[in-house]
């Protein structure tokens, strides 16, 4: 696909955060013009869709200050350095939900915002859950909410849940009932 | 929901950009303690599921620098200041594929990265399409490609599909087909 390439011609980093790198990079496009891109380059994160013995699926409820307001969303958080997204993806279920599970498929990665940002979500899937208590971050403060499909589809027209990796897993959850 | 929410001590801009806004926030969590919160401002964007006469689905193949990659997409793009969302969605089907619609319907919008930005997806279902030539915007290169549901999923199974609302796009045209 090399006729659509854009070759890096600068770099200037804009920004180095605890969670995301900002910077401006001047490409050349493959019709040789000049353009800039703006770069969100973030370390990746995991999500899981996890059922409990009793048909539930596992949600928090969290405030999330980009949209400055709660939302509804499957457990999610950000890879470690180095980290293994299906360690990740027990360790953020353990944190923000307290279960620990058996079972931990991966499902589907995706990108969430190709056009600006490099951030890779790891989609798992949790069976077997045991629970146990909530052992949340020292920053994060969140509800834990156990929801049939159904009640989880009337949050979404609600706009409570409300983001591109809780709608996928509920799709992906009404497809399995069929 | 009071309980969860952060409030901001100071917000510092960091960058303004063509496409986003960066600012790093101090915040106050409902323990009273505090924290940062780097947040990524961006205009929003739709998506479009447009079905051929032939029941393909039309696709845009297209470099994504934050990738370093090219990646197949349903068509997208950002809205303009002011910008309805379904005015963007025809102006973007039409700009990227060259297609005109008689139907655009509003199926669901989420925020694609909730935990660092404010990106809201509005994704829209085109039927009733009518070719014409590709207008594509001057630092914009991309292939267009018709597939089935099922040619789809292979590209999606290969990670050539490999964005979430492509990939809830490709859910949500499987459970019509069911």
């Amino acid at each position: 696909m090399d006729h659509l390439k854009e070759k890096t011609l600068s770099s200037t980093p804009l920004y180095k955060g605890k969670v995301i790198d900002v910077s401006l990079q001047e490409v050349e496009l493959p019709d040789g013009k000049k353009s800039k891109r703006e770069i969100v380059n973030h370390p990746g994160a995991v999500a899981v869709i996890a059922k409990t013995a009793e048909n539930k699926i596992v949600f928090v409820r969290q405030y999330r200050k980009p949209l400055e307001r709660t939302i509804v969303e499957i457990p999610a958080g950000k890879l470690e350095k180095g980290e293994k997204p299906e360690v990740t993806a027990r360790r953020e279920l353990l944190e923000e939900t307290g279960y620990t599970c058996e079972n931990m498929e991966h499902i589907i990665s995706f990108y969430t915002s190709p056009g600006f940002a490099d951030e890779l979500v790891h989609l798992y899937y949790a069976s077997g859950l045991k629970a146990g208590p909530q052992q949340a971050e020292e920053d994060e403060f969140l509800d834990v909410l156990e929801l049939t499909v159904e009640e989880a589809e009337k949050l979404e027209k609600s706009q409570e849940i409300y983001d591109a990796k809780t709608s996928y897993a509920l799709l992906y959850l009404k497809i399995q009932q069929k």
